[in-house]
């Protein structure tokens, strides 16, 4: 136990949690045990944000909305270090919430390693990620045995062939993985594209899935080859998952 | 509300609860009421089931092992599924327990199908998945900004050109994705040479955890080039999951 002083707060590891795909109780025990714990909550617009009363007692905790912070469109990540660092040095118990996993395209690790270079200590709690729970309560698994071996989970915020893309599509549509895409509502006609190119067939069985485990939920069913149009016709915006793969042809 | 009698007992829906990668504390919220409102709990010898009675009164439950029933090696999925069908047409609440998530190379839908063909109502409750919370409790994000955009989950269990493989370990390695392997001990070193063999460096820094989130965790930190060796000098043991890629070589 460390002994603190006026001048010398006592110093608690920065927790980030993984809060899951959206429903309160998607959340880990352990997660929902570090935000009853905690002083201050740092939190983003995906996970259970929505209903963190439901959690904890949100009353007696200063919840930060770090997706929107007063005079800025969208909070900096590097805003969000500086709060993290900030709050744990003034000695208090410090919970960062994410949606999903920390570190599924959450930048947990670039929060690890701010506080890392600030000395501060960090723990990470992994959540439920939407690549694989979306689309599993909308009927979809991943993985089936005799189906396919893997998965893939990609982030689709950059367009196939962007110069900043570190992906091979089609490499990824040869490998005989599924493939879960998030954040790609926008650049879908291009990755279904993409996918084809690859030599995926056009009749390779797509869903898509919107606002996952939430009321606003919305599922569809369709084709590699008529992707583009279903997300178009059907107007989709995230966030939203798509399963490409056989699996998404299944049924009981 | 459907109302019983005598002969025909009021069915509940069969609940598939991901049980995460071991620790207690790393089921969901959701999973943990499951269990405690079941009557009946089958479990695998993953996930929680050493520390059940953290998450529910034991006592006040049936709970049937079906990784090893009486005078069988192995339960196989078969008989689960016969158990399944068993105790929901008794009128009991049965909560299905698994390691990981049901959906992750875990037979889930094998289950759900299984209970449709039986007329039976089923839920599932996703887990967190060993594949991507055991690196990161052990310090490896599976993606990071900058660095990796997509990462691959992959069952072990078949070598690489194994005839009923339906991986392309060439297309997996060129994706540009990282590789998270599970149920892939004994296939280690054929698995780091067709990951070579498909044009990754030996240098790609590898991760490979033991036991992960439970006592008797241990890490190993190497390359590709040296996995096999290291897997074999270190006597790993299933249950463990390596990673591939430049992420296994992050620091804080």
């Amino acid at each position: 136990m460390t002994m603190s002083t006026a001048n010398t707060p006592q110093i608690h590891p920065v927790v980030l949690v993984g809060g899951g795909p959206g429903a309160w109780d998607l959340i880990t025990v352990r997660g929902m045990y570090a935000l009853q714990n905690a002083d201050v909550i740092l939190a983003d617009h995906l996970g259970p944000t929505q209903d963190l009363h439901k959690l904890c007692d949100v009353d007696a905790k200063e919840v930060i909305d770090v997706s929107k912070l007063p005079y800025q469109r969208q909070t900096s990540q590097e805003k969000i270090n500086e709060l993290l660092i900030e709050h744990a040095r003034a000695g208090r118990k410090v919970a960062r919430l994410k949606g999903g996993d920390p570190y599924v395209f959450g930048r947990g690790f670039e929060e690890v390693q701010a506080l890392a270079a600030a000395s501060l200590p960090v723990e990470v709690i992994p959540g439920v990620t939407s690549a694989v729970s979306v689309p599993a309560l909308a009927g979809v698994p991943v993985t089936h045995r005799g189906v396919v071996h893997a998965f893939t989970v990609v982030s689709g915020h950059l367009p196939p062939g962007h110069p900043k893309s570190l992906l091979d599509w089609g490499a990824l549509a040869q490998s005989g993985a599924t493939l879960s895409i998030i954040m790609g509502v926008k650049n879908a006609r291009a990755i279904a594209q993409a996918v084809q190119d690859g030599g995926r067939s056009p009749q390779t069985p797509v869903a898509f899935i919107q606002e996952g485990t939430m009321e606003g939920e919305r599922t569809f069913r369709c084709t590699l080859g008529s992707l583009g149009e279903t997300v178009e016709s059907a107007t989709i915006a995230p966030p939203a998952v798509f399963v490409i793969g056989d699996v998404a042809g299944l049924t009981t």
